[in-house]
């Protein structure tokens, strides 16, 4: 249809996007067949090339881009300030989860796959279709929509792209202090997170900390046959699942020490918001083969997955895990653990706890290290700002339905450093969705996220520049 | 060194023994090459291949030999019955365990390695070097020797070889019924078992059963991602290792309704035999980097390895075991785990109390699959019989100092077996020591373990043929 007055940038870059969808999704494939691991050493050559491959697009694009090196992964770092005006940064992450346990994916986890849905939609499979290629492309699509539409960006865009994401941003801190003046911008807009729902967007406003460890207890100094030393010999397995054990009581409460310090309880205003976001638990959990929450007692799941913490078992490594049968008393036996974190929780101090409880508990002839893999306190974005009200609209444009501000039950670290380290706030929006097995096997994006995720980041850029886009 | 008189057939044999040792040694390396895991189905065919070669071993001996198909792994069964007199069976296994950690291994563990140890000894390093294949080639080498010297053997000796020891022994129930009359003899020689210490023999009557059994937890049709789900659903690891751990208390008692029946506090007699075999406990865990008997309070560690019941985990899977870290809740976990029994207890009951036990703290959401692997009951040999005294005196004569009638922590559930099924007693003589890293990387047979084993069994051979084997 064609309007019959001359058409703004907006509508101009958002035919452009559906125009481009294609060779879009060709170069979203291309990224999803890069391995990029980070968490496995194995791997690094394959986030090299991710990185390459992600700054050479900007590149292509206009952008003043490169690939940066850190200790760890490296970054990718592009700027278009030719527009002026606002700025804003992006930031996203091109490393991927682990695909373990390879078998239960129906397809090649790095080889992306088209699969129908039943209801209508299409489900792009691949490791890090969702988490956070998908979405991170979604941004640098609608950069080149707008581009290629107008010739110009709308305002001043960076773009950030970090490696080491899922394996705790250890480089990330330092690289955010060296390139301070680079990056300050307006305002960090984040794409890793989900909608509401299937059919309405969201700006997520508060997020859960998590702490990462890993806990290894040794007993003897070989494995030991159960017949000849069963009995007298301590069993590291045994020590390890007492001690894990005793960090939850019956009534889901967590039992480490000063654990609570810094837990608020739901204000009235929150609840009365969270209670017009008409969330179903039941629903929710129903979806995953589950009905009863699991979490402390007399708390409603959205209570329990946004502002409860909690302590989760993420693995355990111990003993003969092969078919058959092993009377093997293992010399050593290891978890890693996980404690997500609400409101003012230490994570320091959360993990300190957690150390100080397994050695409290370490009977004789035993041994514990443990390691902390990530360590990063709740987020909350302030929600008064001109930017997320301007969010918030251009998300209800393009959806046709009110935007929600919303919880989530993860956590995104990098939020908290980018207030901290350049005093920027930051707008989470993602269209992921809950089912998407994100760190599962058979990781999907569906293809409505990719499409009409574009579509917004248009509407979005189109607001924050403030008039400046207009034909 | 001649003797001054005519040699009896005894002297020849050992002296056979000796000068056969470097092919004996090849031979035994040929059969350590052979990959016999039984446990798991891909090594089916080595399985077969080991059994061949046993079978075509005993064939070149001159005993009516061949491989008899089961539903599980074959048996071996050979007979030499041309002295008549006295008959002897002797039972051993073929197959071997799992190498895994394969990492742990200095060398190949199936690549036989002679290393040199710090006491003068020098090792045999291999998967199944002690376990069992060291052991039984000791019996076959002395009848090699026997006849090699002497033409005949001094009595009728059948050999069974099992290929399902590691398994579970699920076939040899049915094969004794099936070859009862082939089998039927005076006595069931079995080499599976210990020394009492580096330089005294022993002859084991009792060993302790086992209950070998697997247990999954199943929750979420899926892994979920913490960040999502993490609070509101249920964790099957945290299920697992509150159900494991709820299964002994502080003081070491397992906590299974029922558990204690049929286990019998230590008579004066036994207590006063077990004293003057000067069993020293400390040295016994420090030889394995520990020191505080873990089992339950009061009770020393003969006591407890030999005369208690225990529980241990002897492996657990779920969630994610790579490097790095991954916020998975898993959808499912499992752990294999055992009770070794003593005296009376029912293994039956044992199985039941033990999936009553999971299934009673099961939360909503969760269901359970119990595999029993294995259940034998504890052995008790009859300490009275002539065998006995015989062979204890073989022994006796070989090391050069008395030999112990010894207690076993460990379970040969074979022997229940050929007593309940065949009515024949059983003497269990090995030449094992607690150092050889049985079931676990860098196994390890002494090779004075495998010279003196086969000379020892040269003289109980002499001994239970009564006089007949004079030249």
């Amino acid at each position: 249809m064609t309007a019959p007055y001359p058409r703004l940038a907006l509508d101009k870059a958002l035919a452009q996007a559906d125009a481009n969808l294609g060779q879009s999704l060709e170069r979203f494939y291309d990224l999803l067949r890069i391995k990029s691991i980070s968490t496995e050493p194995a791997y690094r050559d394959d986030c090299r090339r991710a990185a390459q491959w992600l700054s050479d697009e900007l590149i292509a694009l206009g952008f003043d881009a490169s690939v940066r090196p850190t200790p760890g992964q490296p970054m990718v770092l592009g700027h278009d300030r030719s527009a002026g005006g606002a700025h804003v940064l992006f930031y996203g992450h091109y490393d991927v989860q682990p695909v373990d346990p390879l078998h239960e994916w129906a397809t090649d986890p790095f080889e992306p796959t088209l699969m129908p849905a039943a209801n209508g939609e299409t489900h792009i499979v691949a490791r890090g279709a969702s988490d956070d290629k998908g979405q991170l492309l979604t941004f640098v699509e609608a950069c080149r929509a707008w581009k290629e539409a107008n010739g110009n960006l709308p305002l001043s865009v960076s773009i950030l792209l970090e490696g080491e994401e899922e394996a705790g941003s250890k480089s990330l801190g330092p690289f955010l202090d060296e390139t301070a003046s680079e990056l300050k911008a307006d305002v960090v807009l984040v794409c890793d997170t989900d909608m509401w729902d299937d059919v309405t967007p969201a700006v997520t406003f508060m997020m859960r900390g998590l702490c990462g460890l890993e806990v290894e207890i040794s007993a003897a100094s070989r494995d030991l046959h159960s017949g000849v030393y069963g009995g007298a010999a301590r069993n590291p397995l045994q020590v390890l699942t007492t001690i894990l054990a005793s960090l939850r009581d019956d009534e889901g409460r967590i039992l480490l020490d000063g654990f609570y310090d810094g837990v608020e309880e739901l204000s009235p205003d929150v609840i009365a918001q969270w209670d017009r976001l008409a969330f179903d638990g039941d629903a929710f959990l129903n979806k995953v083969g589950l009905s009863t929450p699991a979490g402390e007692s007399g708390r409603g799941v959205l209570e329990q997955i946004w502002a409860r913490p909690t302590f989760e078992i993420n693995g355990i490594t111990g003993g003969y895990a092969g078919e058959g049968f092993k009377t093997v008393i293992p010399a050593k036996a290891s978890a890693k653990v996980s404690f997500r974190l609400v409101g003012q929780q230490d994570p320091k101090a959360v993990c300190a706890a957690f150390k100080a409880h397994v050695e409290a508990r370490l009977p004789a002839d035993c041994s514990a290290t443990v390691t902390i893999h990530s360590a990063s306190s709740a987020t909350h974005v302030r929600t008064g700002t001109p930017h997320l009200a301007k969010t918030l609209r251009a998300l209800s444009e393009e959806w046709e339905t009110d935007a929600a501000l919303s919880g989530n039950g993860g956590s995104i670290p990098v939020i908290n450093e980018f207030r901290d380290r350049l005093g920027m706030d930051a707008l989470l929006v993602g269209f992921a969705r809950f089912d998407n097995r994100v760190h599962s096997p058979n990781e999907k994006y569906d293809m409505s996220s990719f499409t009409k995720g574009i579509r917004s980041w248009l509407r979005i850029l189109d607001k924050l520049a403030d008039g400046h886009s207009g034909a």
